[in-house]
């Protein structure tokens, strides 16, 4: 029998990997689960998927929600025993945390998302550079989208020439499209530690690393853009590090030369040819791509909302044991158009 | 034998109306050109318009593509006799004045955009409005975004309660999103001439409204939204507009209580639902509806990118007298998902 | 002697008016308070406050404020009693309402801002409109900056054509240039309710005028933007109303025609020419006044931080009768250097 | 005598420039000048220019200047010869070379500004870095907002603990706050050469330094804001650092403790103390400083409309071999208040 998923939480994360799973031809989207009537969950139902169950997450607030027109099937604690064999949480943090003694409680397996504390699961996962690892637990923790981002450059890039140490200055977008009461709306906010939590995240995952990340908050809502310096283990050639990166799934190359110049102009090819303009690959601008000696430099672009959505499907392939890595990655690209 | 389009100029308007012609089932795309190998086009030839033929538009930058590796059939103007019926010029303005002496000669007959002066064509074209006028006219202006949201809404004010005066205030996007080279970041710019041309551009299509329209541009690029008051012939309450709005075909409500709080909000419910996050619907939030005696108000938000898209499609209609108003509008919308 | 001021809260309004106050020679500023070592405090006593004696706007914060550095002489409550003869309260809204209490109690007028409920006062204030109406209260509410524009504006032209009904659509700015958690970054959020607030607050200082308001929020820190349409009582010439606001204090006509064609580039004037930018003028677009019979259109501009600064210095002469309107107003602009 | 000093092109710079020779003591502004009757030419001479004699810079516009009410003096060329020492060289790039032969004609010294090429001038110029080497000069460049910046730290740094290599990842505003037509609106646009052109300029004042910079593009107006990674040749403590900076002119230290938490923040509390909000210290966090062994972090903020003041000023006293660096930079921070 395929797998039975539930996805809890029809957010910007939540909304993503349900559709995903959905896409998916060795796992089955069981129902998805939220607790109040949303944008978000009614677009959803109403297009990519309709005809997928709904519960509440939590008892008290099913009324309401078949009050704003929705059909509610029950209350999700209820039919998780039995009928679920893992949880993809993408509840808010705080929220988080309580479910993990639910889901616990009823048997069933979870994965958490970045924005919950590292303590949250056993393993931080990314599906390049540390798949086994996840393997059999019950609770895993899908690192955040800029993690994401630097696990698989660093990661392909440490295979390959070795990464004696690397610095990642990440230019973040202030919120999501559709968060309008986040700002800066005319400013630029550091975040005055350094390093920024983002190293120590990629830490989590690539334990040996020697990296730093410093980090700022810009009035842009698209993407997020990292500028990146590593000192190699050994001498590479630009057209090394290109390599590299052309045969890393999940890392594309644009060039600006054919008009990419910008994060606008990255996403909206993809409004062209993907559901909601979504970018799981990372996009690395093939031009900023710079070599001297044994120093190499490049900027990414990171598109916050989808990047994390493929290795939430792989980690589900790991926990259960389903299948290896590379098979994974590969049916999760295929399905998702993953170039 | 259908009808047969060629959509001339990949840029915003010209991807999606040739898009919007291969999903009709009563004409035929018969190609698409541009002038350079742009990411519109790449992005869209590897999409929503794979396998359809490529045209230079002008005879001497057909090697330049194809260097870009794009696959050129031929130099537009050398196909146009014979083969196609149709041209939609999505060029830009200034070009598209230019072009209408090759399609005369070539004899097809042409839709231009709102961007290209009246003077274009003899017809500038709404569907609600004036469908009828465009009948068997060879050049047709579709009006702008802004004009065409108007058009739709007084229309149908005006064909119910009627309208005396109307007054509609214009906060303009700066820019579509990939065009990230225009401003304002930080200001409001105010269109200083009253009315601003899109009343004038409004009583193009309907001569006989009383209409004055003042506009600014500010820093956003989703959407364009209007705050309207009118003064109506005969008293109506505001179940009545709303009425009036709900049973007009392209003009659809949406209510904040429900979470639709701001354009972003609108925008994102259809990025889950439809390609590029299209809304070729005017969004009218059904709270802003309000009645004082014979003076309604509203404000309603207009996807600057996509609302023309449908009225081309019935432009077509209209000038090959294929079909009536209604039956073509109708059409338009089943086949494009308009609700 | 010249009566005593105090202005509790230096955040954006009360560092103004304390400012204000310190230039104005027929009274005086006995000090300033707060609650907190914020910036603004600290960058105000090193400039244009410096000198100015500081309280402790509450009992328990004032070791904290000592502790960075700051010098407290004490207390508010406790010297309010006997030194002080008026307060200028520019606390938050909710905290406002709670220190009328204590004002009351140690017999201290004050003013209070618009951003507090109207019931907070018996008068609710602009110095135009209703000066004397203000006159020998204990407390009085100075009108919010919109309100404000609006009241100037309209008042002038109702005492000269008459108004019969004005509708005023406000684009507002989401947040003052250092409030860099407020959005939205790209987004237009309209105010769903119509009448906006506004619109029954114009009406608190002039009860007469048929006025509704409709109101939507921009990316923009710099200034408010109106467009305004009115239906005169009398019919008046173009040249009649620029006459009515070249005449009126308080309101300055700019001409695009010159450059300033953006709220942006008439604030970039004032960076020149005044501390912090501020304008407290109206300022109105002299191109975008226009009239069509008894009907008439123009634009202004709001800067929302310095509008209200002259309001409160002649709500402190009317409340202690120290002088008529055009002769407080007069002071009030040489001081302030107002056009 | 005192040398006489005309600044030529009173936009963003020449403005400011114009206003600090007015403050110096040792200089005498004779003049300014430009070509058309802009908004910053009207507010200066209205404010901190006021009785400033002006000139057109070029012959055939002074009428027009004249008739939008300006009092020409004459045309800029016809007085330089026997009246004027220096020239302040504000001019658009492009421009100021032309302008280069026509001072050299005159028989007039000058400095440029950093928008123009380096070779413009024999010396490119930073106060700390170089004052020296432009003694006697007739040409002289004062480098951009952007290099300005990082000569002033990484001088600092490299006179005390060496550098032996530094990063610079800068996040650059994308227009200044009155320039609303220049985007972007919601995109991340970065410089795709590494390194971008700062890299190389940086090095036209310190050769010696091994210094690579990466550059994007965001929507803000207020400031630039400088990620940096350095090597150091000796180890030093993160108080080592503090104190370098500390003792260094023209860099300053904020606390976000202190509620100093972002670029508009720092720029909030210069409105409240200085014209136009200018900032001409380079403003480091004192939290960000962070050191690592042999490595050091830290961010800065750039102030792009006024950290060349001070530079501009300074290169006037070397050129004229009027006093030595130290001298020079004290009065010069004296009198324009740089603390």
């Amino acid at each position: 029998m395929k797998p039975r998923v539930v996805v809890n939480g029809i957010g910007t994360v939540g909304k993503r990997v349900a559709h995903a799973v959905k896409k998916q031809d060795d796992m089955v989207l069981y129902g998805v689960a939220d607790v109040a009537p949303t944008p978000d969950l009614r677009s959803n139902l109403m297009g990519p998927l309709e005809g997928t169950k709904l519960f509440c997450s939590v008892p008290n607030e099913k009324e309401n929600m078949e009050e704003a027109g929705f059909d509610v099937e029950g209350n999700l604690p209820d039919v998780l025993e039995g009928n679920v064999d893992i949880v993809i949480d993408a509840t808010p943090s705080g929220i988080d945390k309580k479910n993990r003694s639910m889901y616990r409680k009823k048997g069933v397996k979870a994965v958490f998302q970045g924005g919950a504390e590292s303590s949250i699961a056993p393993v931080s996962f990314n599906a390049l550079a540390n798949y086994d690892e996840a393997k059999g637990h019950d609770f895993v923790r899908v690192v955040s989208c800029n993690t994401t981002s630097l696990s698989r450059t660093l990661w392909s890039l440490d295979k390959t020439t070795g990464v004696e140490r690397a610095v990642a200055n990440l230019v973040r977008r202030g919120g999501d499209p559709s968060q309008d009461s986040r700002g800066p709306i005319n400013s630029i906010v550091p975040v005055t530690d350094i390093p920024s939590h983002h190293g120590p995240d990629v830490q989590e995952v690539m334990p040996e690393l020697d990296i730093t990340t410093l980090a700022v908050k810009v009035p842009t809502t698209l993407s997020h853009l990292h500028m990146i310096n590593v000192d190699l283990t050994s001498k590479a050639t630009r057209e090394d590090i290109l390599h590299t990166f052309r045969s890393t799934p999940r890392i594309k190359l644009f060039r600006a030369e054919d008009g990419y110049t910008s994060t606008a102009k990255i996403i909206e090819s993809f409004r062209d040819r993907r559901p909601r303009n979504d970018m799981p690959e990372v996009a690395v601008w093939e031009e900023t791509v710079e070599v001297q000696g044994k120093r190499a430099y490049w900027m990414h672009q990171v598109h916050q909302e989808s990047i994390i959505v493929p290795e939430n499907i792989d980690a589900i392939r790991s926990m259960l044991e389903m299948t290896e890595r590379d098979d994974s990655m590969e049916r999760t690209n295929v399905n998702l158009g993953i170039e």
